[in-house]
């Protein structure tokens, strides 16, 4: 592959782009994708599992079953229920979920640029 | 975002990491990802839709039918059927679709590249 194969000639410009997505894996089995980080982002502002599930029109069981996995997929858990207080306890990020989500919102800004760029050289009339 | 937010310490480190796929869009409705491109690699070296198809265990229609979106997507179709000949006519490919293989492929080895050292910076024990 030479840069020259990549050269548009001007009748011969094309328009197109560079469309794609990414998700996280970790040490064990799951993905963390963009579904999965909103959940977690509704999660860490509201503090209840419920609320979360309710905004995303999802149900409480499937929201749990998504973190279970979540929380399979590192070594330490991305959510805990908290025990007892005055409200009953809600749930919680642990420090490793609000890692994963600072990870994937910090990669999520550099992929939507490299894309740009690439699209631009890739397609751009030259 | 802070570059501190990514930081691991040692008992922090965890293994992670980046997966994605990406596909190309054009000027019109369609998409061209890696199951399309072998497609079209296959017919650029067995010169036969129906060797190409049967090679990936598709149907001759269903091949068409993929090549058929994909001549819509640009302003030129990526694939012609050769007229006549003693042969009969084979399937060729235009020089807009030997330069959609190209710009995927050479993307795809920067996209790579990119992953592999982004998974490094984001994930792996400083």
């Amino acid at each position: 592959m030479t840069d020259e194969s990549l050269t548009k000639l001007p009748g011969e410009a094309y328009s197109a782009r560079i469309r794609a997505r990414f998700w996280l894996t970790g040490d064990h089995e799951g993905y963390l994708g963009i579904g999965r980080i909103t959940l977690l982002e509704n999660i860490q502002t509201l503090g209840s599992m419920s609320s979360a599930a309710k905004k995303m029109g999802m149900s409480y069981k499937k929201a749990w079953k998504l973190i279970e996995e979540l929380n399979g997929m590192f070594d330490e858990p991305l959510v805990i229920k908290e025990q007892g207080g005055k409200a009953g306890g809600g749930t919680l990020l642990t420090e490793r979920g609000h890692q994963a989500i600072a990870d994937f919102r910090a990669f999520e800004e550099k992929f939507a640029a490299f894309l740009q760029q690439e699209s631009q050289v890739l397609f751009e009339e030259k």
